[in-house]
């Protein structure tokens, strides 16, 4: 399966970019370095010399330069040759490295990775519960040895929580009513589990935890690979403004056709300053997503062999609507691209 | 080389499949889950779920059936789904895993890899000097790094005894007699050394080692991949009979195109409640067949690149005699099964 | 990129090659096994029994013959099956191995790696430096893991000194004039760089080290494989015959298309009995060849995909003149051998 390119992926946290280091990432098959310039804006070049290609990040920073480490060729923030050390010092015509777009919002960086000119920082997401002071956020990062479309199938149906995770998820969830539709340009997976069971890791903080409440999980999929998940409870028959809840983001960067970064974050309405329950959640989060998803998802993967699951024709269940929507969306923006780039003779 | 299908392998030990636990094992390249069902009787599946194809082995027992990590879905003996936890419930009818047909006999696992309408039970081997109360027999398994037909080759010249096992089983080999011949439907390699030394593993249960001896062995092929070797020893001019001989058993079964299971086993006529032996002969098993035959055969796979030795116009010696009709036997088997598929239009 | 064939190759110091002992060494892709006979001369033959195909150095010697560790079939220098342990003994026609021409000279074992009937000594490397009493020479071998052009690259532009090895050889060289031109079948890069300063390591057996000096670094490659750089200074405005010097010999023998031999050498006029220059240059040895060079070349080499630089349409500078010309010659070379094989019809 290709990759939707036109579109803002998470490359980094803001954090990972270090001022006077060259930071080499690679996304969707191509070989990044991000660094800083002087004045701490954030930069993505080609990370290859096109000299003898060498990677441009064993080199070092030159003011708001490049230099690459073999001859010392130096390139720019606009990604053109700025310095040749060698012979009269005329730099080449095609000595320039490629540039991508790139933007910070709640500390963290989004890169372009399609055609430079079809940039659109509309479409950055919006994901501003990151900045609210009314929740409180532990994140991390992992690498997936899978296509990414698997860790999206993987969040766009959470009835494996049950199963996978049941240690701090299992609730009432196979009983609840599952609705999936389109909501703008994304798709909304929902789920509603009245007077059930609190999920183990809810239960942790809960005065009465085996109190029955209404629980619900509302995950939605923004292009091309961000999933967010309102997850909460409250009393029975109580609104949901009166209950606790925590919004999962989980962004899933390809760096190959088999292997990805897998960003995470959640952010919890509860119990904000309380290290015992960062603890809790750490706790989930290396469970979770590095010993239970994390495997799963590299095991189906390698047994099938390819992102392209409908190949294969799988037995789909009721529960893989929402999965479904998405691979569809995705599929349908990769041919649109395709297109596209049919029609102008220009490539991304 | 293709594997012959519509046979029975040795896919595991008995005692290697536990109640309650799901085994894994990668058989002629299919994924295979054993377990026992609760009467203890061994069930064989495909090792993948069907919806999002999991390794069923990664999921749990849940009565008779084998329950998937991932999303729930059940699978019984028949390889029928028998339970989805999701929506109304209902099975889809794409929704079952390949069951293969599995026998039990010597302690031993035995697998049909073919067609289950081509079953037969009267072609599992028959090796009953393992329920002899007159042997005592020592066995392992290894894996071995080769397309399997290089064991094969490896066991059907047991010159290479006298080279690579020399510290164990050099004797006059050399200077035998070799006879080749079919035997029913299995191959039969006959050396006959009369009135020569014996060799050092027999000699170290010998009264007077440095007496000549008249020796004999005899190795067997029957399809697909089960090898005897009858080795003994008499006295000059004595009968058989009289003499003490070992029973070795080599089943190797196909992993992959370049990768086997090799079963092995010794019985002895001789010494049968010696522990002394029994470390000898486990010495013997250790040294021979994991540090001697193990690295040449993969040494010689990896020069080779294939298992197919006659695309790569070998010489031949008249002791290749027995493997080369082992080959053409197995290819011929092949073929006909390539032919049969072709004229059913069914797949095995 | 295809390799000349017809021409020595440095297959080992002959120093590696130790009476009673095989030597396996993989050149050009051809998987070679070499040792001495009784009389101490080095042979080398294919290191593949034609047989069962095991390496030929997994056997032992007997005598003058090599006897494979199987089954016993041995080769005597000429490549010829000596000897057949099976049945009546008959050699079978076919029985033989390939031989190699090898050639000792400067206490190395130089191979011809192509067509017997073209093998030529008068192409031997002269490198009689090597036997001068006024030069101290330290050598060495590393593998690196790229096509062994990239490592002749590497050293027909020095201009990455000025980089990669700053801490042991900057020195004024970008400001010195460039001069690439044929000299008799090899090339010749010159440059001179007078009044400036000298590099750290001459600096460390200078008395006056931040004396200019005028400085020169010739580098000569010779076909196939070998690069040497005399690499001297001395006094501004004084003949080269009152500085130092050094000559560097670089002789770069393909593994694989993947993977080289990179022998290296250093001779040096001065301080010839000293064990702390010794030390010095052993450290510029390890630290610049093993730590810089290498690293920098399996990067580029890895980003390439390929050893032919021409077709990733690379940014050429001044300083690549001379690496380009040597491609160009070794282009041309393979050419006509691809030529001359489908002239004759005769395989090298």
């Amino acid at each position: 399966m290709a990759f939707v390119r036109n579109a803002w992926y998470l490359g980094a946290y803001a954090r990972e970019i270090v001022a006077g280091q060259l930071f080499p990432r690679t996304l969707l098959g191509d070989a990044v370095v991000f660094y800083r310039d002087d004045a701490g804006k954030i930069v993505a070049l080609a990370d290859l010399c096109p000299h003898r290609f060498a990677s441009l990040h064993r080199g070092q920073l030159s003011g708001n330069d490049v230099e690459c480490a073999y001859h010392g060729l130096r390139f720019g923030p606009s990604g053109e040759c700025t310095f040749n050390p060698h012979g009269s010092g005329k730099i080449p015509a095609t000595a320039r490295v490629r540039t991508y777009p790139v933007e910070v919002k709640y500390d963290r960086v989004w890169i372009w990775m399609g055609d430079s000119e079809l940039m659109d920082r509309s479409k950055l997401p919006k994901l501003d519960h990151f900045e609210s002071p009314a929740m409180r956020t532990l994140d991390g990062l992992m690498k997936i040895n899978a296509h990414y479309v698997l860790a999206l199938d993987n969040l766009m149906d959470l009835s494996h929580t049950q199963f996978i995770h049941k240690e701090f998820l299992a609730s009432d969830y196979l009983r609840g009513t599952l609705d999936v539709q389109d909501e703008g340009e994304g798709v909304l997976v929902s789920v509603w589990i009245p007077n059930g069971s609190a999920p183990p890791n809810f239960k942790l903080v809960m005065k009465n935890p085996d109190e029955p409440v209404d629980h619900w999980i509302e995950t939605r999929w923004f292009s091309p690979a961000t999933v967010t998940i309102d997850f909460g409870t409250t009393a029975v028959g109580a609104p949901r403004s009166e209950g606790i809840f925590s919004i999962g983001v989980h962004i899933v960067t390809p760096e190959t056709e088999s292997s990805s970064h897998y960003f995470y974050a959640n952010s919890r309405s509860f119990a904000l300053d309380d290290p015992t329950v960062d603890e809790q959640r750490r706790t989930f989060q290396e469970r979770a997503f590095r010993e239970q998803d994390g495997p799963i998802i590299e095991n189906c993967f390698q047994n099938m062999g390819t992102g392209d699951l409908f190949s294969l024709q799988p037995v789909l269940l009721s529960s893989d609507a929402g999965a479904i929507r998405v691979r569809r969306r995705i599929e349908s923006m990769v041919a649109d691209e395709a297109r596209a780039f049919a029609g102008t003779g220009v490539h991304a």
